[in-house]
């Protein structure tokens, strides 16, 4: 079958690269170690023509970090609201080893202010599998910093940042509440306690309880290998909560995750103490948002797409 | 004149010994680099030596961390509610290089469940002082871990801790806010930007927000130099904006602060920007709490306080 795209999913940590027919399937998938924070010698070059060696010379669309101001080129973020086909309009280009590599820029949104990058893509391809939640929905991308996203009428309208990755990592290997403990054993009661504690904090949020996982595992109540999943409750639950206090989620409407494994499994049961409904968004966003803003950006051929 | 009490203040990181004549005035003033994590060879008795050398044959009062599970003996958390009589009844005693050293529990409140060590001599330094805070007040004690007193008719009735100091070191240091920064400078118009954002993030609270010190800077609208106050102000107003919303301190009535110094001025300046009233309280608190507490419980002899 005819090539008729390339797309790069090019973060911190990994590249990964697709080659897609004229029918946006995707027909072979590469993962390549070299994030843009772990290049091979060479550089970006050099981790690009890996990622696309022995392919057709076909346009290249590449997302995330490699546009951000530590990557090859930096692309401007493009203000929210907006729309896919505004997204597909802002591609910014770079010559690559012979190809043309087109960018697509960032998402910031002025109001708060708040940035992301490559997540947009993710959000295109649910939306292309989804027109639904595309109407009206909210999204949630779990993560180091978890990403809540707000869709009206085909639009992105807006979305916030929660640190709750990397806060739980800071809080378990430098803070007094998580150095210095023994190796951490799998405690979903412990897990529970501290979404419960998040819910129950109201207002006052879960930084006013969090110095209860000390104080928990003083008191003989929390064995000191079940303090790391108590915390992983108690920020969880306050992501929750703060996405119900900030009105991105109500008991009433679903909020889509992407995602999947371990870390969206703790999403499905601290939602569920809190009484909110989350559902997986379909899977293999970022190739199908790829293919998606290719298309809108009129870089498929239109015999293939037609 | 007399010496009728030593009292040692003996914390983490400081051990201060206080010689006191029969009146509760202090004669004479030591500081030794011995907190419990950094003790001379020989130890707890040998840090002790140094403190009270040369000082008469009368009773030693310590209060701080030498009483917690990695001090010189760990004596049990008293419950709030609590008075200073049950305090000073709850001293634990340990025979010290020939001497009797008594310890001062610390404090637990069972509800939460929290706990403080050396703290609860700062709150009798103060009730002492301030017979009118003993009635009907809050005190808040700032640091690593804050702490916020509740007061009611003589008694400690309950108290809850909020790790700001611990958060914006881990923050600044560790996280991708602050990490890799230039070293910061001085700039209050960033802190007050800072307490004015966690004061207006409502009921979604300072982690809603706290990525925004990474993206106001990628703004260009917060220079890198500043990130550090910017988190400063959000922490330090989230704490005020949680002693709100869990009814801690409101703005009908006065916070009586306990310190001095830079931290203690970011707090003024923070209430300020909420509409809070904070007083600072009276001085040497630690050297009152331990007289008072000696007194109640017996250990000065009673021509000395008559």
């Amino acid at each position: 079958m005819t090539t008729c795209l390339i797309g790069l999913d090019w973060g911190s940590t990994h590249l990964r690269a697709y080659r897609y027919d004229g029918q946006g399937q995707v027909l072979e998938k590469r993962a390549l170690p070299y994030g843009i924070r772990q290049l091979p010698e060479g550089g970006f070059p050099a981790a690009f023509e890996q990622a696309v060696a022995q392919w057709p010379d076909v346009p290249v669309l590449a997302c995330g970090m490699v546009g951000s101001r530590n990557g090859w080129l930096e692309v401007p973020y493009l203000d929210t609201p907006t729309s896919v086909d505004r997204l597909a309009g802002a591609l910014t280009t770079l010559n690559a080893a012979g190809r043309t590599l087109h960018l697509v820029p960032g998402l910031r949104d002025p109001s708060r202010p708040d940035v992301m990058r490559g997540e947009e893509t993710q959000v295109v391809g649910v939306l292309v599998q989804s027109p639904e939640i595309a109407r009206h929905g909210c999204l949630l991308l779990p993560g180091t910093h978890s990403k809540w996203v707000s869709l009206r009428d085909g639009e992105m309208t807006g979305f916030a940042t929660v640190m709750t990755g990397e806060l739980f990592a800071l809080l378990t290997q430098h803070s007094i509440l998580g150095a210095s403990l023994p190796p951490a054993v799998d405690d979903e009661n412990a897990f529970r306690r501290g979404v419960g504690t998040a819910r129950d904090s109201g207002a006052a949020g879960a930084l006013s309880r969090v110095f209860s996982a000390r104080t928990l595992m003083l008191d003989g109540s929390l064995a000191a290998t079940s303090v790391a999943d108590y915390l992983s409750g108690l920020l969880i639950g306050d992501e929750l909560r703060i996405a119900v206090a900030a009105g991105w989620a109500d008991a009433s409407s679903s909020v889509q995750m992407v995602g999947e494994g371990a870390l969206c499994d703790r999403y499905l049961k601290a939602a569920d103490i809190f009484g909110l409904t989350i559902r997986q968004a379909p899977d293999a966003t970022t190739s199908h948002g790829l293919w998606r803003i290719a298309a809108a950006a009129g870089l498929i051929p239109t015999q293939a797409t037609a």
